[in-house]
């Protein structure tokens, strides 16, 4: 026994899954991880570097079919769900009562029942075990939610959108200081693998690059739990995705009204103050302001602002990686909660 | 005499002179413009070719030193200007002087007197000269200014964010419907042309490529000439330029709030009449959306919205390329108004 | 009647359909292009600009099932298939059977029948028809057959790569002065376009920015017309294709030692002398390179060398653009040809 | 004291330098670097993060002015020295005669002296001790000089393209199966921040996206490097570097001929057995190639190929991150080698 955790991650084949597996691979405190595959024939893949060649070269990434009973046999505490959302809402009920604790990417378990009806539809969308799950799950956003993940059997990752926006307002509406009622603009800029690896005619190369284009304007599943989390009307948040022509980073622009005048060095308190402590959030003093590149392959958050002169707009930056802080590297960062590991572990 | 229009350019040698050039020289009205160069010494570019190789195999571009004596011999009777602030500056006095009508790309004569003290420094601003000049500067938007550009002297080509504004608030505030107190936001995204041809540590390869930064908040130059065109107080617009990984073009999402509910087809209604008859607007209806990737290479600006179901927020997109609909290819269109021309002559 | 001919295109919603459609609507000579669509049903685009939204405000590009009938009666004379080989393989007898003329942008018809069989797997192989077609048909390289091509009634117009190859290498290998023996290498680098609109995982924009690959070694299909066009056997010509993170545009960069040290003047009149005359190709004089931009967006093919100081050893450069002179730029140059007109009508 | 090694970086302000005290930052053997800085006035920069901000939230990288009193107090006994040659040239006896071992990343010392007059044109090209350190210096590239780079006072880091192009060729050239008289041709590629942080007009973003550019031919420097290393004569390698339209990574095409016949698993055992042990080669086997993108961010050096029919004609396709294999992870592997430790220590 060499007193590591044993986790199983199902899913690495995507981008996220394989952000994840790379990272979990090199963690000191883990044994290496299982891989699972929901693919079951012959010629499903047996080793995830023959999907992905950038890996060869580190020892193998043995794929294996998904059973509950080889999970248990070999030790399994926690597993990973990189999945799409139908995958996760249907295999976490076995799972959680396999006595697993879970982390999951995907969209299936953050939004309370209410308002997940409205975005999602599931099959299970009525069932008793469904709505339990749905009142266990813990968003898994560290620096607000911590004391709860620790705790958590179900964790729901947050979305990579939703990380930046609400990380960037969670200090200043929490203070009370922003206009609510004024409502409050995110103009978000995603890289494509946000998009997914499967190709489609809107992730062509041709079709991105040289190019930038707005989607799903009032309507893009993250607007709901961003809300949620905020505590905010659905109309009091305008949130504009784009997809910008590169394969990764997020950058949200963000506008606010301020109750009443403010200094730059108010608002930078505010900001300083909140994430006293958390490692995974930097604060950029005005003038400087993050770039999206500052936080590429890193599990930082980025934070900066700019005031205008009335004191009252506000201009929020903040950018994540959205394959580490925007997913993978944040579920690792839950993972360290609930083992009551340092956030930092395995993330540098 | 062929009865084709004499016309001159100063300033080449940078992107939006090149492509300036290139329109002029296949526009069925004009004879081939004489290239002027500012630089007069022995090793100084004969041809525009030496700087822009891809323009060979075309015949030649000949660079000339600026002379107004040559320029009277030649029957130069239209001078554009693609150069700094600073030389646009000196030189139209005697441009104008010389009986000569001027377009001018530069920031130069954009504003009225007041704010460009706020927002320029230039050495002459006491002078009675750059304040007559200044007066009578028409700032070349065409489709709102088409009546005076056609009878001006001096024609203060657009900004490329500016245009991109302006052009997509300008239905909805000269109506009435937009809650000028509320505020107005424009979230402006360009392409790296727009930050010229001198090469900077900006605008180095990398550290652009797989990035977004966000620069000038609150005070970009462009944001005087949108408030002045558009009537607006300068706290009325907060104004947010980023720059994109991509060589050209610009999109800007724009975030208004009507003074009460309307419908979609009222938005596009109050578009598509504003537009009625202009060739180089187009109107996305809505769900469609104009893409940054739509307008490159073209005249057009391109008019998309969201509206949201509250029927008071509303999105609008707008996307130009910077070098034509925001540069080059409007001030051709102006000089298609001052000839008496069709707008579209020389730019299909 | 406008004394202007009717042309139709097949296969506009691809990339060279695309550009394709572009330029002949501009072109002096023809009236608008019929567009033709292989669809049929109720749900098929009825507009190219449904497709490509980047055409609307231009007037309509009406698309139409294609009837040999209907084209009959509109008094169409020329065909464009921009369309799998197959397809092109199984339209073209009845095509010509019914007196059009055709430009085929495919690879159905470029190469004589026994190298056929090697590389493409025709259902029609053994047919009469399809060995007289293959007899007849024309390889659209108007600087090389340039007689052929003006009495031709089928051209098939070359590959991307096959253009940048051929026209760099035909001067010196047709004045004798190339080593055959000691083999020629041509190392090609082509953009996204060249792979075709349909998304796979090859073309998604994740697995192609911040990368290159290489691809086909030994065995990509235009190896097949570049030998068959040069005279060389097989393996006198090592041909790798790379796939470069850029929309659109072709370098080849390729070896050959020459029989005997030549000077770099020797070289540079070789190309010259060959071209004399032709309107799209153009020679950069020593140590000047053509570079891959030069040439985008034009109908040029860019020839330039680097001969190292033994005399033996000679670099040679060639540009395209894979949508233009590789493909609907110079089927346009081919119908100029056809048609008795200036080669560079309606591609400037 | 901490048992572990001191150490000291020159230049860390480029991107080699960037990415080598990033890497010894969190080596493990390593105390965390002192970082100099030649500039020693007032507003020097005082700590790196100012200059890269990206380094911000990890603790402080204060940069210090060079002052060989102070590295012997604070007990450094390696230096890495990421400098252009000159100061390389001009720094590196000093260094030596204070005791200290140095990694020079630069030029300087890569190439026997009669072959740098050549090429290189220092000032001290004469001096004695400028002979003797040329004498001591030994070539970095583990995977071939490992034993005597563990005794090494001096190494000359090898150049990027020079480590891509010498590890695909050193298995088959060593082993005689390579026909050097029909010479050697490497068509590589390189991204950008291969040419350095100082903006030129070369790497501003508009003159290098979209595009693909020829440079250097027959004149590059490292073209002394490679065919020192590997003892061919000049006129038997035609190295052709190209420039990538992304931010880094080499891909070199390396064309071959075979003094005889082989087969794919001959050439892949060659190239299997010379690496059998490196930590740092992946070998892909045939029909595999690496691509670009898969050793960027790592210390591999990817090697595959393809073999014409002919069994003769061989084609080599190797990748390296020109920062990582190609600079700073090489310097790291070096030190590894000069301090006894594991190669892959502190590159995973």
């Amino acid at each position: 026994m060499s007193g590591k955790l044993k986790t199983a991650v199902l899913g690495a084949s995507g981008y996220s899954g394989l952000a994840l597996t790379r990272i979990l691979d090199r963690h000191p405190r883990l044994e290496a991880p299982v891989l699972l595959s929901r693919e079951d024939g012959d010629d499903r893949p047996q080793d995830l570097a023959d999907i992905f060649p950038e890996l060869s070269g580190n020892g193998g990434y043995p794929l294996r079919p998904l059973s509950w009973r080889e999970l248990k046999r070999q030790g399994v505490q926690l597993l990973f769900l990189a999945t799409p959302e139908e995958t996760s809402r249907s295999l976490v009920p076995e799972a959680i009562s396999q006595g697993l604790r879970v982390i999951d990417l995907s969209g299936a378990w953050r939004l309370k029942q209410a308002r997940h009806a409205a975005i999602y539809s599931f099959q299970d969308a009525d069932s008793v075990t469904a709505a339990e799950l749905t009142d266990m799950a813990i968003y898994g956003l560290p620096e607000l939610n911590g004391a709860c993940i620790a705790a958590a059997q179900l964790v729901a990752n947050p979305g990579c959108y939703a990380t930046s926006v609400i990380l960037a307002l969670a200090p200043l509406l929490k203070a009370g200081l922003i206009d609510r009622e004024h409502g409050i603009i995110s103009d978000s800029k995603s890289g494509v693998s946000g998009a997914g690896k499967v190709p489609t005619s809107r992730t062509h190369f041709v079709a991105v690059a040289d190019n930038l284009s707005v989607y799903s304007v009032f309507n893009h599943r993250h607007l709901g739990e961003i809300v949620e989390q905020l505590d905010l009307s659905e109309s009091g948040l305008t949130f504009t995705p784009h997809l910008l022509p590169i394969p990764r980073g997020i950058l949200s622009t963000i506008y606010v009204r301020l109750n009443q005048p403010m200094s730059a060095e108010q608002v930078e308190s505010c900001l300083r103050e909140f994430y006293l402590g958390k490692r995974w959030v930097r604060i950029f003093a005005t003038p400087r302001l993050p770039q999206l590149q500052f936080s590429l392959h890193t599990n930082f958050c980025d934070l900066g602002f700019c005031l205008a002169k009335d004191g009252r707009r506000l201009v929020l930056v903040s950018c994540v990686d959205n394959l580490l802080k925007g997913a993978a590297g944040q579920a690792v960062q839950n993972m360290n909660l609930m083992c009551g590991w340092g956030e930092q572990e395995g993330l540098q």
